[in-house]
Protein backbone atom coordinates (compact mmCIF):
# COMPACT_ATOMS: atom_id res chain seq x y z
CA UNK A 1 0.00 0.00 0.00
CA UNK A 2 1.29 3.21 -1.31
CA UNK A 3 2.29 5.98 1.85
CA UNK A 4 0.39 9.07 2.42
CA UNK A 5 3.90 10.89 1.16
CA UNK A 6 3.33 9.26 -2.25
CA UNK A 7 -0.29 9.60 -2.15
CA UNK A 8 0.23 13.07 -1.78
CA UNK A 9 2.71 13.45 -4.97
CA UNK A 10 0.84 11.77 -7.28
CA UNK A 11 -2.56 14.20 -6.18
CA UNK A 12 -0.54 17.14 -6.61
CA UNK A 13 0.70 16.36 -10.22
CA UNK A 14 -2.64 15.65 -11.31
CA UNK A 15 -3.74 18.79 -9.81
CA UNK A 16 -1.19 20.67 -11.81
CA UNK A 17 -2.17 18.86 -14.71
CA UNK A 18 -5.68 20.08 -14.53
CA UNK A 19 -4.59 23.71 -13.50
CA UNK A 20 -2.32 23.93 -16.66
CA UNK A 21 -5.21 22.63 -18.75
CA UNK A 22 -7.09 25.77 -17.81
CA UNK A 23 -4.52 28.64 -17.35
CA UNK A 24 -5.17 30.85 -20.42
CA UNK A 25 -2.57 29.90 -23.41
CA UNK A 26 -0.85 31.90 -25.33
CA UNK A 27 -2.53 34.85 -27.87
CA UNK A 28 -0.87 37.53 -29.95
CA UNK A 29 -1.68 40.92 -27.95
CA UNK A 30 -1.57 39.40 -25.13
CA UNK A 31 1.25 37.46 -24.64
CA UNK A 32 3.06 39.58 -21.74
CA UNK A 33 0.30 39.73 -19.44
CA UNK A 34 -0.53 35.74 -20.08
CA UNK A 35 3.06 34.38 -19.29
CA UNK A 36 2.81 36.96 -16.02
CA UNK A 37 0.42 35.49 -14.68
CA UNK A 38 1.05 31.80 -15.73
CA UNK A 39 4.75 32.96 -13.94
CA UNK A 40 2.32 33.16 -10.55
CA UNK A 41 0.61 30.55 -10.58
CA UNK A 42 3.38 27.96 -11.64
CA UNK A 43 5.66 29.17 -8.71
CA UNK A 44 4.65 26.53 -7.08
CA UNK A 45 2.78 26.38 -3.58
CA UNK A 46 1.17 23.22 -2.27
CA UNK A 47 -1.92 22.84 -4.10
CA UNK A 48 -3.44 22.95 -0.68
CA UNK A 49 -6.94 24.72 -1.92
CA UNK A 50 -7.43 23.15 -5.36
CA UNK A 51 -6.94 19.91 -3.09
CA UNK A 52 -9.44 20.93 -0.76
CA UNK A 53 -11.89 21.05 -3.07
CA UNK A 54 -11.04 17.74 -4.71
CA UNK A 55 -10.89 15.94 -1.69
CA UNK A 56 -13.96 17.30 0.26
CA UNK A 57 -16.10 16.70 -3.34
CA UNK A 58 -14.76 12.56 -3.16
CA UNK A 59 -15.94 13.06 1.00
CA UNK A 60 -19.45 14.35 -0.05
CA UNK A 61 -19.75 11.15 -2.68
CA UNK A 62 -19.48 13.60 -5.52
CA UNK A 63 -19.00 11.98 -8.82
CA UNK A 64 -18.44 13.33 -12.37
CA UNK A 65 -15.54 14.94 -10.98
CA UNK A 66 -14.65 16.76 -13.82
CA UNK A 67 -17.20 19.25 -12.63
CA UNK A 68 -14.89 20.22 -10.14
CA UNK A 69 -11.63 21.38 -12.13
CA UNK A 70 -12.64 24.38 -13.05
CA UNK A 71 -13.36 25.59 -9.43
CA UNK A 72 -9.91 23.54 -8.18
CA UNK A 73 -8.23 26.22 -11.07
CA UNK A 74 -9.98 28.80 -10.03
CA UNK A 75 -9.16 29.20 -6.07
CA UNK A 76 -5.25 28.66 -6.85
CA UNK A 77 -5.94 31.67 -9.75
CA UNK A 78 -7.50 33.67 -6.25
CA UNK A 79 -4.88 32.28 -3.78
CA UNK A 80 -2.08 33.37 -6.19
CA UNK A 81 -3.59 37.14 -7.27
CA UNK A 82 -3.36 37.71 -3.43
CA UNK A 83 0.37 36.62 -3.06
CA UNK A 84 1.13 38.59 -6.14
CA UNK A 85 -0.72 41.85 -4.62
CA UNK A 86 0.59 41.23 -1.49
CA UNK A 87 4.29 41.07 -2.62
CA UNK A 88 3.81 44.41 -4.45
CA UNK A 89 6.05 47.19 -3.04
CA UNK A 90 3.07 49.05 -1.72
CA UNK A 91 2.50 45.85 0.62
CA UNK A 92 5.10 43.63 1.52
CA UNK A 93 7.62 44.85 -1.01
CA UNK A 94 8.83 40.94 -1.14
CA UNK A 95 11.52 40.09 -3.95
CA UNK A 96 11.49 36.40 -3.48
CA UNK A 97 9.12 33.87 -2.67
CA UNK A 98 9.52 30.14 -2.62
CA UNK A 99 13.37 31.27 -4.33
CA UNK A 100 11.68 32.78 -7.34
CA UNK A 101 11.23 36.70 -7.92
CA UNK A 102 8.04 37.89 -7.26
CA UNK A 103 6.21 38.81 -10.22
CA UNK A 104 6.46 42.86 -10.25
CA UNK A 105 10.23 41.58 -9.35
CA UNK A 106 10.15 39.90 -12.78
CA UNK A 107 8.00 41.66 -15.08
CA UNK A 108 7.52 45.29 -13.13
CA UNK A 109 5.37 46.60 -10.43
CA UNK A 110 2.66 47.82 -13.27
CA UNK A 111 2.32 44.36 -14.49
CA UNK A 112 2.43 42.89 -10.89
CA UNK A 113 -0.91 44.72 -10.53
CA UNK A 114 -2.15 43.38 -13.99
CA UNK A 115 -1.38 39.98 -13.21
CA UNK A 116 -2.49 40.09 -9.74
CA UNK A 117 -6.22 41.70 -11.73
CA UNK A 118 -6.08 39.33 -14.22
CA UNK A 119 -5.97 35.98 -12.22
CA UNK A 120 -8.39 37.28 -10.08
CA UNK A 121 -10.58 37.62 -12.68
CA UNK A 122 -9.59 34.62 -14.76
CA UNK A 123 -10.95 32.33 -11.50
CA UNK A 124 -14.60 34.00 -12.16
CA UNK A 125 -14.58 33.41 -16.21
CA UNK A 126 -13.22 29.69 -14.86
CA UNK A 127 -16.43 29.52 -12.84
CA UNK A 128 -18.86 30.98 -14.85
CA UNK A 129 -17.97 29.24 -18.32
CA UNK A 130 -18.41 26.04 -15.93
CA UNK A 131 -21.89 27.30 -14.80
CA UNK A 132 -23.09 28.48 -18.37
CA UNK A 133 -21.65 25.09 -19.71
CA UNK A 134 -24.00 23.00 -17.31
CA UNK A 135 -26.07 20.36 -19.04
CA UNK A 136 -28.75 20.50 -16.31
CA UNK A 137 -30.57 22.73 -13.87
CA UNK A 138 -29.15 20.72 -10.89
CA UNK A 139 -25.80 21.32 -12.29
CA UNK A 140 -26.44 24.86 -12.93
CA UNK A 141 -27.33 25.38 -9.19
CA UNK A 142 -24.46 23.61 -7.63
CA UNK A 143 -21.91 25.18 -9.99
CA UNK A 144 -23.34 28.62 -9.41
CA UNK A 145 -23.46 28.05 -5.07
CA UNK A 146 -19.96 26.84 -5.02
CA UNK A 147 -18.77 30.10 -7.30
CA UNK A 148 -21.09 32.71 -5.35
CA UNK A 149 -19.96 30.73 -1.82
CA UNK A 150 -16.30 31.10 -3.37
CA UNK A 151 -16.80 35.09 -4.29
CA UNK A 152 -17.74 35.97 -0.99
CA UNK A 153 -15.10 34.10 0.95
CA UNK A 154 -12.95 35.98 -1.48
CA UNK A 155 -13.72 39.35 -0.85
CA UNK A 156 -14.30 42.21 1.67
CA UNK A 157 -16.29 39.63 4.06
CA UNK A 158 -13.26 36.85 3.45
CA UNK A 159 -9.82 37.42 2.56
CA UNK A 160 -9.67 40.51 1.17
CA UNK A 161 -11.73 42.04 4.72
CA UNK A 162 -8.98 39.64 6.88
CA UNK A 163 -6.28 41.35 4.84
CA UNK A 164 -7.25 44.84 4.87
CA UNK A 165 -7.51 44.80 8.61
CA UNK A 166 -3.86 43.06 8.95
CA UNK A 167 -2.95 45.59 6.86
CA UNK A 168 -4.07 48.52 8.40
CA UNK A 169 -2.91 46.87 12.26
CA UNK A 170 0.65 46.88 10.60
CA UNK A 171 2.90 47.61 13.61
CA UNK A 172 0.29 48.54 15.71
CA UNK A 173 -0.93 45.58 19.14
CA UNK A 174 -4.28 44.00 18.64
CA UNK A 175 -6.75 42.86 20.54
CA UNK A 176 -7.90 38.88 20.98
CA UNK A 177 -11.41 40.22 18.67
CA UNK A 178 -9.15 41.42 15.72
CA UNK A 179 -6.77 38.85 15.82
CA UNK A 180 -9.47 36.44 15.51
CA UNK A 181 -11.38 37.99 12.70
CA UNK A 182 -7.55 38.29 10.97
CA UNK A 183 -7.19 34.36 11.69
CA UNK A 184 -10.56 33.59 10.66
CA UNK A 185 -10.50 35.69 7.16
CA UNK A 186 -7.29 36.52 5.86
CA UNK A 187 -6.81 32.78 5.16
CA UNK A 188 -9.32 30.94 6.76
CA UNK A 189 -12.24 32.18 4.91
CA UNK A 190 -10.42 30.45 1.76
CA UNK A 191 -10.24 27.04 2.79
CA UNK A 192 -13.88 27.02 4.14
CA UNK A 193 -14.42 28.26 0.81
CA UNK A 194 -12.69 25.40 -0.59
CA UNK A 195 -14.36 22.75 1.62
CA UNK A 196 -17.61 24.02 0.96
CA UNK A 197 -17.69 24.49 -2.70
CA UNK A 198 -16.60 20.47 -3.10
CA UNK A 199 -19.46 19.37 -0.89
CA UNK A 200 -21.55 21.92 -2.73
CA UNK A 201 -20.57 20.52 -6.29
CA UNK A 202 -20.77 16.93 -5.01
CA UNK A 203 -24.71 17.88 -4.28
CA UNK A 204 -24.38 17.72 -0.38
CA UNK A 205 -27.27 19.87 1.22
CA UNK A 206 -27.19 22.89 3.29
CA UNK A 207 -26.53 20.84 7.10
CA UNK A 208 -23.37 18.92 5.62
CA UNK A 209 -22.57 22.39 3.86
CA UNK A 210 -22.08 23.76 7.35
CA UNK A 211 -20.09 20.79 8.72
CA UNK A 212 -17.95 21.20 6.12
CA UNK A 213 -17.41 25.39 6.52
CA UNK A 214 -16.43 24.11 10.09
CA UNK A 215 -14.07 21.76 9.24
CA UNK A 216 -12.50 24.57 7.21
CA UNK A 217 -13.11 26.68 9.87
CA UNK A 218 -10.91 24.58 12.16
CA UNK A 219 -8.29 23.41 9.97
CA UNK A 220 -7.52 27.21 8.55
CA UNK A 221 -7.40 28.55 12.38
CA UNK A 222 -5.18 25.59 13.75
CA UNK A 223 -3.02 26.24 10.56
CA UNK A 224 -2.03 29.70 11.55
CA UNK A 225 -1.95 29.10 15.10
CA UNK A 226 0.70 26.78 14.55
CA UNK A 227 2.39 29.15 11.88
CA UNK A 228 2.66 31.24 15.83
CA UNK A 229 4.09 28.69 17.15
CA UNK A 230 6.77 27.48 14.76
CA UNK A 231 7.88 30.78 14.44
CA UNK A 232 8.71 30.25 18.90
CA UNK A 233 10.13 26.69 18.32
CA UNK A 234 11.54 25.93 15.14
CA UNK A 235 14.63 26.57 14.10
CA UNK A 236 15.41 28.70 10.80
CA UNK A 237 17.08 25.58 9.76
CA UNK A 238 13.99 23.72 9.71
CA UNK A 239 11.79 26.33 8.93
CA UNK A 240 13.54 27.84 6.01
CA UNK A 241 13.26 31.40 7.42
CA UNK A 242 14.03 33.34 10.23
CA UNK A 243 12.39 31.97 13.08
CA UNK A 244 11.51 34.41 16.35
CA UNK A 245 9.99 37.57 13.36
CA UNK A 246 6.76 38.01 15.23
CA UNK A 247 9.16 38.94 18.70
CA UNK A 248 11.50 41.09 16.99
CA UNK A 249 8.41 42.66 14.48
CA UNK A 250 6.51 43.44 18.21
CA UNK A 251 3.91 41.37 16.23
CA UNK A 252 0.70 40.23 18.17
CA UNK A 253 0.42 36.55 17.91
CA UNK A 254 -1.92 33.72 19.49
CA UNK A 255 0.92 32.93 21.40
CA UNK A 256 1.69 35.97 22.67
CA UNK A 257 -1.89 36.37 23.52
CA UNK A 258 -3.04 33.35 25.11
CA UNK A 259 0.61 32.17 25.43
CA UNK A 260 2.24 28.37 24.17
CA UNK A 261 0.19 25.83 26.18
CA UNK A 262 -3.29 26.89 25.65
CA UNK A 263 -1.76 27.67 21.85
CA UNK A 264 -0.65 24.13 21.58
CA UNK A 265 -4.38 22.84 23.16
CA UNK A 266 -6.22 24.68 20.67
CA UNK A 267 -4.33 23.08 18.25
CA UNK A 268 -5.03 19.74 19.34
CA UNK A 269 -8.57 20.36 20.27
CA UNK A 270 -9.11 22.03 16.38
CA UNK A 271 -7.64 18.79 14.82
CA UNK A 272 -9.38 16.74 16.73
CA UNK A 273 -12.28 18.61 16.36
CA UNK A 274 -11.77 18.35 11.88
CA UNK A 275 -11.05 15.26 11.80
CA UNK A 276 -13.74 13.85 13.85
CA UNK A 277 -16.09 15.75 11.66
CA UNK A 278 -14.65 14.64 8.95
CA UNK A 279 -14.95 10.26 9.94
CA UNK A 280 -19.03 11.44 10.91
CA UNK A 281 -19.24 12.58 7.22
CA UNK A 282 -17.34 9.54 5.28
CA UNK A 283 -14.53 7.71 4.87
CA UNK A 284 -11.34 9.64 3.38
CA UNK A 285 -8.39 8.32 4.96
CA UNK A 286 -6.74 10.70 2.55
CA UNK A 287 -8.11 13.71 4.06
CA UNK A 288 -7.92 12.89 7.07
CA UNK A 289 -3.86 12.40 6.58
CA UNK A 290 -4.07 15.52 4.52
CA UNK A 291 -5.62 17.48 7.78
CA UNK A 292 -3.20 16.15 10.30
CA UNK A 293 0.18 16.67 8.20
CA UNK A 294 -1.21 20.54 7.71
CA UNK A 295 -1.96 21.06 11.31
CA UNK A 296 1.04 18.97 12.77
CA UNK A 297 3.61 19.91 10.59
CA UNK A 298 7.35 20.76 12.06
CA UNK A 299 7.87 23.23 9.10
CA UNK B 1 -41.71 67.07 -23.24
CA UNK B 2 -38.69 66.65 -21.16
CA UNK B 3 -35.46 67.05 -23.12
CA UNK B 4 -32.66 64.74 -23.56
CA UNK B 5 -30.65 66.24 -20.71
CA UNK B 6 -33.62 66.35 -18.09
CA UNK B 7 -33.99 62.59 -19.01
CA UNK B 8 -30.31 61.73 -18.48
CA UNK B 9 -30.18 63.47 -15.10
CA UNK B 10 -33.38 61.61 -13.63
CA UNK B 11 -31.97 58.72 -15.22
CA UNK B 12 -28.55 58.83 -13.61
CA UNK B 13 -29.96 59.86 -10.00
CA UNK B 14 -32.02 56.72 -10.57
CA UNK B 15 -28.89 54.87 -11.20
CA UNK B 16 -26.91 56.39 -8.79
CA UNK B 17 -30.03 55.35 -6.06
CA UNK B 18 -29.68 51.45 -7.35
CA UNK B 19 -25.75 51.29 -6.87
CA UNK B 20 -26.08 52.95 -3.64
CA UNK B 21 -28.30 50.27 -2.50
CA UNK B 22 -25.76 47.81 -3.21
CA UNK B 23 -22.63 48.66 -2.47
CA UNK B 24 -21.52 47.13 0.48
CA UNK B 25 -22.67 48.14 4.47
CA UNK B 26 -20.35 49.42 6.88
CA UNK B 27 -18.62 46.80 9.20
CA UNK B 28 -17.18 46.75 12.58
CA UNK B 29 -13.70 45.47 10.99
CA UNK B 30 -13.91 46.24 7.52
CA UNK B 31 -14.73 49.96 7.88
CA UNK B 32 -11.84 51.25 6.12
CA UNK B 33 -11.72 48.76 3.32
CA UNK B 34 -15.37 49.60 2.55
CA UNK B 35 -14.81 53.29 3.18
CA UNK B 36 -12.62 53.21 0.38
CA UNK B 37 -14.50 51.28 -1.67
CA UNK B 38 -17.40 53.60 -1.70
CA UNK B 39 -15.14 56.56 -2.25
CA UNK B 40 -14.13 54.86 -5.40
CA UNK B 41 -17.24 54.24 -6.51
CA UNK B 42 -18.88 57.47 -5.51
CA UNK B 43 -16.13 59.98 -6.43
CA UNK B 44 -18.64 60.13 -9.71
CA UNK B 45 -18.78 59.40 -13.27
CA UNK B 46 -21.07 59.36 -15.90
CA UNK B 47 -22.41 56.03 -14.87
CA UNK B 48 -22.35 55.25 -18.60
CA UNK B 49 -21.64 51.15 -18.63
CA UNK B 50 -25.09 50.93 -15.96
CA UNK B 51 -27.14 53.42 -17.80
CA UNK B 52 -25.90 51.06 -20.97
CA UNK B 53 -26.74 47.71 -19.29
CA UNK B 54 -30.56 49.15 -18.69
CA UNK B 55 -31.11 51.05 -21.58
CA UNK B 56 -30.10 47.85 -23.78
CA UNK B 57 -32.41 46.00 -21.59
CA UNK B 58 -35.24 48.05 -22.52
CA UNK B 59 -34.26 48.17 -26.55
CA UNK B 60 -35.14 44.64 -26.10
CA UNK B 61 -38.09 44.66 -24.32
CA UNK B 62 -37.13 43.40 -20.89
CA UNK B 63 -39.89 43.09 -18.18
CA UNK B 64 -38.59 42.70 -14.81
CA UNK B 65 -36.18 45.56 -14.77
CA UNK B 66 -34.92 44.52 -11.14
CA UNK B 67 -32.74 41.43 -12.65
CA UNK B 68 -30.89 44.49 -14.16
CA UNK B 69 -29.79 46.41 -10.95
CA UNK B 70 -26.97 43.95 -9.87
CA UNK B 71 -25.64 43.57 -13.07
CA UNK B 72 -25.53 47.63 -13.27
CA UNK B 73 -23.67 48.08 -10.15
CA UNK B 74 -21.30 45.25 -10.93
CA UNK B 75 -20.10 46.76 -14.21
CA UNK B 76 -19.29 50.41 -12.57
CA UNK B 77 -17.81 48.15 -9.61
CA UNK B 78 -15.34 46.82 -12.68
CA UNK B 79 -15.04 50.36 -14.36
CA UNK B 80 -13.69 51.71 -11.22
CA UNK B 81 -11.34 49.17 -10.20
CA UNK B 82 -10.15 49.29 -13.14
CA UNK B 83 -9.61 53.45 -12.34
CA UNK B 84 -8.43 52.71 -9.20
CA UNK B 85 -5.80 50.55 -10.12
CA UNK B 86 -4.97 52.71 -13.44
CA UNK B 87 -4.50 55.40 -11.26
CA UNK B 88 -1.18 53.64 -8.45
CA UNK B 89 1.65 55.25 -8.59
CA UNK B 90 3.42 51.84 -10.61
CA UNK B 91 0.45 52.73 -13.00
CA UNK B 92 -0.30 56.33 -14.64
CA UNK B 93 0.57 57.66 -10.58
CA UNK B 94 -2.56 60.06 -10.45
CA UNK B 95 -3.19 62.16 -7.64
CA UNK B 96 -6.73 63.30 -8.65
CA UNK B 97 -9.06 62.05 -10.92
CA UNK B 98 -12.34 64.27 -11.52
CA UNK B 99 -11.09 66.71 -9.04
CA UNK B 100 -10.82 64.39 -5.97
CA UNK B 101 -8.15 63.06 -4.51
CA UNK B 102 -7.38 59.63 -5.79
CA UNK B 103 -8.18 56.26 -3.89
CA UNK B 104 -4.09 55.43 -3.20
CA UNK B 105 -3.76 59.01 -2.41
CA UNK B 106 -6.82 59.32 0.18
CA UNK B 107 -6.39 56.07 2.07
CA UNK B 108 -2.95 55.16 1.07
CA UNK B 109 -0.99 52.85 -1.69
CA UNK B 110 -1.69 49.60 0.26
CA UNK B 111 -5.55 50.42 0.27
CA UNK B 112 -5.25 51.50 -2.99
CA UNK B 113 -4.38 48.34 -4.35
CA UNK B 114 -7.04 46.27 -1.95
CA UNK B 115 -10.08 48.66 -2.24
CA UNK B 116 -9.49 47.93 -6.21
CA UNK B 117 -9.16 44.08 -5.78
CA UNK B 118 -12.11 44.47 -3.28
CA UNK B 119 -14.37 46.12 -6.24
CA UNK B 120 -13.31 43.68 -8.76
CA UNK B 121 -14.35 41.01 -6.34
CA UNK B 122 -17.74 42.68 -5.36
CA UNK B 123 -18.99 42.56 -8.78
CA UNK B 124 -18.57 39.12 -9.28
CA UNK B 125 -20.18 38.92 -5.80
CA UNK B 126 -22.71 40.78 -6.79
CA UNK B 127 -23.72 38.96 -10.30
CA UNK B 128 -23.65 35.72 -8.06
CA UNK B 129 -25.50 36.35 -5.79
CA UNK B 130 -27.75 37.16 -8.45
CA UNK B 131 -27.65 33.98 -10.37
CA UNK B 132 -28.46 32.28 -7.11
CA UNK B 133 -31.18 34.27 -5.91
CA UNK B 134 -32.93 33.42 -9.15
CA UNK B 135 -36.52 31.92 -9.15
CA UNK B 136 -36.18 30.24 -12.41
CA UNK B 137 -34.21 28.22 -14.58
CA UNK B 138 -34.36 30.87 -17.24
CA UNK B 139 -33.59 33.13 -15.24
CA UNK B 140 -30.62 31.57 -13.62
CA UNK B 141 -29.83 30.78 -17.44
CA UNK B 142 -29.93 34.34 -18.32
CA UNK B 143 -28.15 35.73 -15.10
CA UNK B 144 -25.29 32.93 -15.26
CA UNK B 145 -24.74 33.82 -18.93
CA UNK B 146 -24.66 37.53 -18.51
CA UNK B 147 -22.12 37.77 -15.79
CA UNK B 148 -20.23 34.46 -17.92
CA UNK B 149 -20.27 37.57 -21.17
CA UNK B 150 -18.94 40.35 -18.14
CA UNK B 151 -16.22 38.42 -16.92
CA UNK B 152 -14.73 37.31 -20.28
CA UNK B 153 -14.50 41.05 -21.58
CA UNK B 154 -13.45 42.14 -18.14
CA UNK B 155 -10.48 40.13 -18.34
CA UNK B 156 -7.19 39.32 -20.42
CA UNK B 157 -9.56 38.76 -23.49
CA UNK B 158 -11.20 41.90 -22.71
CA UNK B 159 -10.20 45.36 -20.73
CA UNK B 160 -7.01 44.08 -18.84
CA UNK B 161 -5.60 42.32 -21.99
CA UNK B 162 -5.85 45.62 -23.53
CA UNK B 163 -5.12 47.87 -20.93
CA UNK B 164 -1.70 45.17 -20.56
CA UNK B 165 -0.44 45.89 -24.18
CA UNK B 166 -1.06 49.92 -23.42
CA UNK B 167 0.68 49.70 -20.70
CA UNK B 168 3.44 47.52 -22.61
CA UNK B 169 3.39 50.22 -25.52
CA UNK B 170 3.76 53.36 -23.38
CA UNK B 171 6.42 55.57 -24.74
CA UNK B 172 6.55 52.97 -28.06
CA UNK B 173 5.17 53.68 -31.18
CA UNK B 174 2.36 51.17 -32.15
CA UNK B 175 1.26 49.98 -35.78
CA UNK B 176 -2.25 49.76 -36.59
CA UNK B 177 -3.09 46.44 -35.52
CA UNK B 178 -1.69 47.35 -31.71
CA UNK B 179 -4.12 50.35 -31.55
CA UNK B 180 -6.95 48.77 -32.94
CA UNK B 181 -6.44 45.75 -30.50
CA UNK B 182 -6.17 48.67 -27.51
CA UNK B 183 -9.13 50.62 -28.74
CA UNK B 184 -11.36 47.34 -29.27
CA UNK B 185 -10.13 46.10 -25.52
CA UNK B 186 -8.97 48.62 -23.23
CA UNK B 187 -12.47 50.73 -23.17
CA UNK B 188 -14.34 48.58 -26.05
CA UNK B 189 -15.02 45.37 -24.28
CA UNK B 190 -16.64 46.73 -20.81
CA UNK B 191 -19.28 48.57 -23.23
CA UNK B 192 -19.53 45.71 -25.18
CA UNK B 193 -19.97 43.73 -21.94
CA UNK B 194 -23.01 46.47 -20.66
CA UNK B 195 -25.00 46.38 -24.04
CA UNK B 196 -24.61 42.74 -24.16
CA UNK B 197 -25.04 41.76 -20.49
CA UNK B 198 -28.72 44.19 -21.18
CA UNK B 199 -29.79 42.17 -24.21
CA UNK B 200 -29.05 38.89 -22.42
CA UNK B 201 -31.10 39.39 -19.04
CA UNK B 202 -33.73 40.37 -21.21
CA UNK B 203 -34.25 37.31 -22.13
CA UNK B 204 -32.74 38.06 -26.04
CA UNK B 205 -31.65 35.51 -28.70
CA UNK B 206 -28.05 35.17 -29.79
CA UNK B 207 -28.44 36.77 -33.11
CA UNK B 208 -29.84 39.62 -31.29
CA UNK B 209 -27.53 39.47 -28.68
CA UNK B 210 -24.60 40.06 -31.99
CA UNK B 211 -26.16 42.35 -32.97
CA UNK B 212 -26.11 44.47 -29.60
CA UNK B 213 -22.71 43.33 -29.42
CA UNK B 214 -21.75 45.13 -32.81
CA UNK B 215 -23.83 48.29 -31.40
CA UNK B 216 -21.53 48.42 -28.06
CA UNK B 217 -17.99 47.60 -30.45
CA UNK B 218 -19.37 51.11 -33.02
CA UNK B 219 -19.62 53.43 -29.60
CA UNK B 220 -16.68 51.78 -27.57
CA UNK B 221 -14.82 52.39 -30.89
CA UNK B 222 -15.95 55.84 -32.07
CA UNK B 223 -15.73 57.30 -28.08
CA UNK B 224 -12.48 56.66 -28.78
CA UNK B 225 -11.62 58.12 -31.67
CA UNK B 226 -13.50 61.03 -30.71
CA UNK B 227 -10.63 61.30 -27.51
CA UNK B 228 -7.80 61.43 -30.05
CA UNK B 229 -9.43 64.17 -32.18
CA UNK B 230 -10.90 66.31 -29.51
CA UNK B 231 -7.03 66.30 -28.12
CA UNK B 232 -6.16 67.77 -31.64
CA UNK B 233 -9.10 70.23 -31.90
CA UNK B 234 -10.40 71.48 -28.41
CA UNK B 235 -9.23 74.21 -26.07
CA UNK B 236 -8.13 73.30 -22.68
CA UNK B 237 -10.81 75.48 -21.53
CA UNK B 238 -13.86 73.26 -23.44
CA UNK B 239 -12.28 69.76 -22.41
CA UNK B 240 -11.03 70.78 -18.50
CA UNK B 241 -7.35 69.15 -19.33
CA UNK B 242 -4.25 69.54 -20.91
CA UNK B 243 -4.61 69.52 -25.40
CA UNK B 244 -2.19 68.26 -28.11
CA UNK B 245 -0.87 66.08 -25.18
CA UNK B 246 -0.58 62.80 -27.57
CA UNK B 247 1.38 65.25 -29.48
CA UNK B 248 3.17 66.42 -26.62
CA UNK B 249 3.77 62.52 -25.52
CA UNK B 250 4.48 60.92 -29.18
CA UNK B 251 1.58 59.28 -28.32
CA UNK B 252 0.49 57.18 -31.66
CA UNK B 253 -3.29 57.90 -31.95
CA UNK B 254 -5.89 57.27 -34.39
CA UNK B 255 -5.45 60.21 -36.28
CA UNK B 256 -1.69 60.30 -36.58
CA UNK B 257 -2.46 56.85 -37.94
CA UNK B 258 -4.92 57.74 -40.04
CA UNK B 259 -5.01 61.71 -40.54
CA UNK B 260 -8.30 64.10 -39.27
CA UNK B 261 -10.02 63.28 -42.19
CA UNK B 262 -10.32 59.65 -42.21
CA UNK B 263 -10.73 59.61 -38.18
CA UNK B 264 -13.87 62.18 -38.25
CA UNK B 265 -15.54 59.89 -41.37
CA UNK B 266 -14.92 56.37 -39.05
CA UNK B 267 -16.89 58.75 -36.29
CA UNK B 268 -19.57 59.53 -38.31
CA UNK B 269 -19.53 56.02 -40.11
CA UNK B 270 -19.77 54.13 -36.54
CA UNK B 271 -22.16 56.42 -34.95
CA UNK B 272 -24.56 55.71 -38.02
CA UNK B 273 -23.94 52.10 -38.14
CA UNK B 274 -24.89 52.20 -34.25
CA UNK B 275 -27.99 53.96 -34.81
CA UNK B 276 -28.91 52.46 -37.68
CA UNK B 277 -29.08 49.10 -35.06
CA UNK B 278 -30.46 50.13 -32.35
CA UNK B 279 -33.76 51.28 -34.87
CA UNK B 280 -33.42 48.13 -36.86
CA UNK B 281 -33.82 46.22 -33.51
CA UNK B 282 -36.22 48.49 -32.00
CA UNK B 283 -38.11 51.73 -30.18
CA UNK B 284 -35.43 53.61 -27.76
CA UNK B 285 -35.12 56.99 -28.83
CA UNK B 286 -33.11 57.82 -24.84
CA UNK B 287 -30.62 55.35 -26.30
CA UNK B 288 -30.19 57.14 -29.69
CA UNK B 289 -29.60 60.06 -27.95
CA UNK B 290 -27.01 58.80 -25.61
CA UNK B 291 -25.25 57.25 -28.30
CA UNK B 292 -25.00 60.53 -30.35
CA UNK B 293 -24.04 62.58 -27.20
CA UNK B 294 -21.15 59.94 -26.57
CA UNK B 295 -19.82 60.18 -29.87
CA UNK B 296 -20.72 63.46 -30.83
CA UNK B 297 -20.00 65.26 -27.55
CA UNK B 298 -17.04 68.32 -27.71
CA UNK B 299 -15.43 67.22 -24.22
Amino acid sequence: MKNFNELLKTETEFINERIDELLPKKAVFQDRIIEAMNYSVEAGGKRLRPMLVLESFRLCGGSNEALVYPFMAALECIHTYSLVHDDLPAMDNDDYRRGKLTTHKKYGEDFGVLAGDGLLNYAYELMLEAVVSCSSDADRQSCSKAAAIIARKAGIYGMVGGQSLDVWLTDKSMNAQELDFIFRLKTGALIEAAFMAGAVLAGAEDSIVEKIEKIGHYVGFAFQIKDDILDITSTQEVLGKPVLSDEKNHKTTYVSLYGMEKAQRDVDDMSNCAVGLVKELGNNGFLIDLIEMLINRDK
